[in-house]
């Protein structure tokens, strides 16, 4: 069974601008999601903001093992309920591919616990982005870099927690640095934040970018069942512990009672 | 001038619970603050839950260079806007060490991202802490290991982000063990979670317990100016840039215009 | 084409001391590769310390895609050449998998850079291995725990460099805990450290060890091509510079020199 | 006391090159040792390749604190006993910083376990190093970059362990980026690699570079007693373990034997 990834996007710029429209059609997630298709081991969905639940119902990311977000204009609109929902979903094992200015999106702030901020300017600049960790999974088939002729800068400090692995460092033209991917993992969810892809240049059709997504898809994906337990504190009787003990001293917890949360 | 210290408690059992009165006479907090307080280079006070803003005002926290947080048997009764107050705080590079129950508390669920969940049994055992680090700052002065006769067990899985380093493990005595003592950096604040400390047994009047307590004040302490602006995402205007580019390409940002967040 | 693992054995106590003998009638070697090749993922071979080259020729290296390493009584027999030669495969991308006393063995020493010591009591105590990363694809299939009933005991500190992820703490009956389960990537090569197997009890014919194990060959496995370039310090010309830069400033080397080494 | 550091410099450019002594005409040891000494924190001595022993003789190892390493043209020439005597220090608690070309330095190389190896262009070219990790104790005092206006290119990927914390990434005029800062800790020691210093620039007159190896040596102090026991292997005897056991199973080991090797 192909690994069942699915594409979130905004949707905001891509209905009112014209360059973004001109770029992406279709939109972003479409670009995307084809990119991925073109991946046999990959089944690429998407769902956008405007849906009801944003697309993500319960049911919905039940059944995803790797979610892509792409967004930037409104984070703001995404409630609450979805974001703690897809967090809850990482946590047992979604993987999640944090895209571009989706560094300030809720789902990432909230699993980061940091500001995710970083410096900024849109001014079409050249990127060059070096693999700094080859053989990584998620760098198959580069070279030991590749440039980005028009992008967006992101400089450093970018303020989130020190990663796994740092896969990809940036130079930008302007004078600035950038680590452009990133793992973590948070329960027994794979994060991977990637910087390229801004919505007035074309990088989601760019064949290095490309070969990115479909192998952080594959790097992200976790086969294992879900890990529901993560969500417990269960308690352990004193007559199931492992080794004999016996009860001593005070209490202040009743035999098969739940814990204060 | 003195580290300045603030030992929050929730102080709900001391109130209600004979027990724990009887061990902890003014509190877990005084006894915590007046443990710390024999070392010159700290200056410790408390806070509690039922002051208003549970303590924590802007003013006060801009003033505290290491906060101790032990919370349990009402962590919902904190306000989310005090929480928010202590995470960006901590992001600035103010301490935090986060004592015991206080693995479920608002503030350090807010900052690792992660459910912070573990296995757990009120049954007195014998709990072995084991220096896997030693000669890091907050095993300073402690033999290979030290024993509390009587705590309530954790166990792993500990649903935390891997650590920057481990301290401590646990041994307990009816077949577990426990990640005791990790530490984490977010953005310029230090991090650390310390496991011992239920409120029915003396663990605070514990002479290597007391000894961790004020290594981890040390260490957690960051000397340097707060980095307020670690809140920004300022943006880099292209006649500032460090090395002369020339805009090309599409905008969809003014000049000067703030990104989105 | 299924992933080609090689288990080297020291292979002395097997010939030298009839328990070993008993329990493992055809060495150590034989017993895991056995318990891999019922993973139709993996082709496992065996190599000893008494064949020429300690059965590890350039060649069969080169043709090893994860190596599981077992010793114990004479690592100092294992020749200087071979053990670098391990850990340049290893840099290019092969994996390796270090067993038990093989802490101490030359190629996980050259491969850590301390000196990777530990405590340890030979009494067959009970040995607890708790999962402490579920979902890691080394802990897939095993429950929250598992128990080996007669194992040496190692305990902390175990003197290695804070790895990129914990797998799995034991408890010992007698009052120890060690991190035995811990993952490195040094260059392009994936490195599990799994502490069980002393040669007196028969802890390779343990079902979980088995699946431990078999897991750790498939996480260790990297199926890019060797990263041969992971040896060279390429000097890059300035007229092949990949931003126009001029050559300023005095110089010791001339163009296209070799650096030193 | 003051913090005891000891520069250690190949001192051979500055005896050979035109050049380089002009720049530093009591060569690089002294120009290092001299900015240190403004701090009073520290004592800085130097030793040098020439000297008996390389000038770090048992005894004087065991009262330096922290060593800083400068090394380029003859790596070899360092006796492999003096660069054991250097890691079993810095296992016990020595700090070390390797400065530049000691990427490829003997002590270096036998610390990470990997290559250590990078691209490079001596072209006299810009370095800007942003600082990644604000806040750190080793960039206190900086601004959130700082330039080196010629300096010798080191390129990406560098062939080392993934650090502890990352504070500097390089950016170069001719396109490259590098990792320009990284902690580790190995054993009880505090290791700091900074990139900057070619000798045929003036980089250690660089008044921000000159902040960054005094607050390094701050950085990698150990107050602590030496760890000497992290080169031993205890065994535990079943009569002192912590837990009352029984001895069970077969042995191979003797009451009292020493481990294997």
């Amino acid at each position: 069974m192909p690994i069942r990834a699915v594409v979130w996007n905004e949707n905001i710029h891509e209905q009112t601008n014209d360059i973004v429209r001109s770029i992406y059609p279709t939109g972003i997630h479409n670009a995307i999601a084809d990119a991925l298709n073109t991946d046999d081991a990959i089944e690429a969905t998407t769902a956008t903001l405007e849906e009801p639940d944003h697309g993500l119902t319960e049911d919905r990311l039940r059944q995803t093992d790797v979610l892509l977000w792409w967004g930037h204009k409104d984070h703001g609109a995404v409630s609450d309920e979805v974001v703690e929902r897809v967090a809850r979903r990482v946590w047992e094992g979604m993987g999640l591919i944090v895209l571009h200015s989706g560094h300030f999106s809720k789902p990432f702030k909230r699993l980061m616990g940091t500001p995710c901020a970083l410096k900024w300017r849109e001014a079409g600049e050249r990127e060059r982005l070096w693999v700094i960790n080859p053989r990584h999974e998620i760098a198959k088939g580069l070279d030991d870099h590749f440039v980005l002729e028009h992008e967006e800068m992101y400089g450093e400090q970018f303020s989130v927690p020190e990663p796994l692995e740092t896969v990809f460092i940036s130079w930008f033209a302007g004078g600035e640095v950038f680590r452009s991917g990133m793992t973590w993992r948070r329960g027994a969810g794979n994060i991977f934040y990637f910087r390229p892809g801004h919505e007035t240049y074309p990088t989601y059709h760019d064949v290095n970018v490309q070969t990115v997504l479909r192998n952080a898809v594959n790097w992200a994906y976790n086969p294992q069942a879900a890990l529901t337990a993560i969500h417990d504190a269960p308690n352990v009787p004193v007559e199931q512990a492992l080794e004999p003990i016996e009860e001593r001293g005070e209490k202040l917890h009743q035999a098969g009672e739940a814990g204060y949360k």
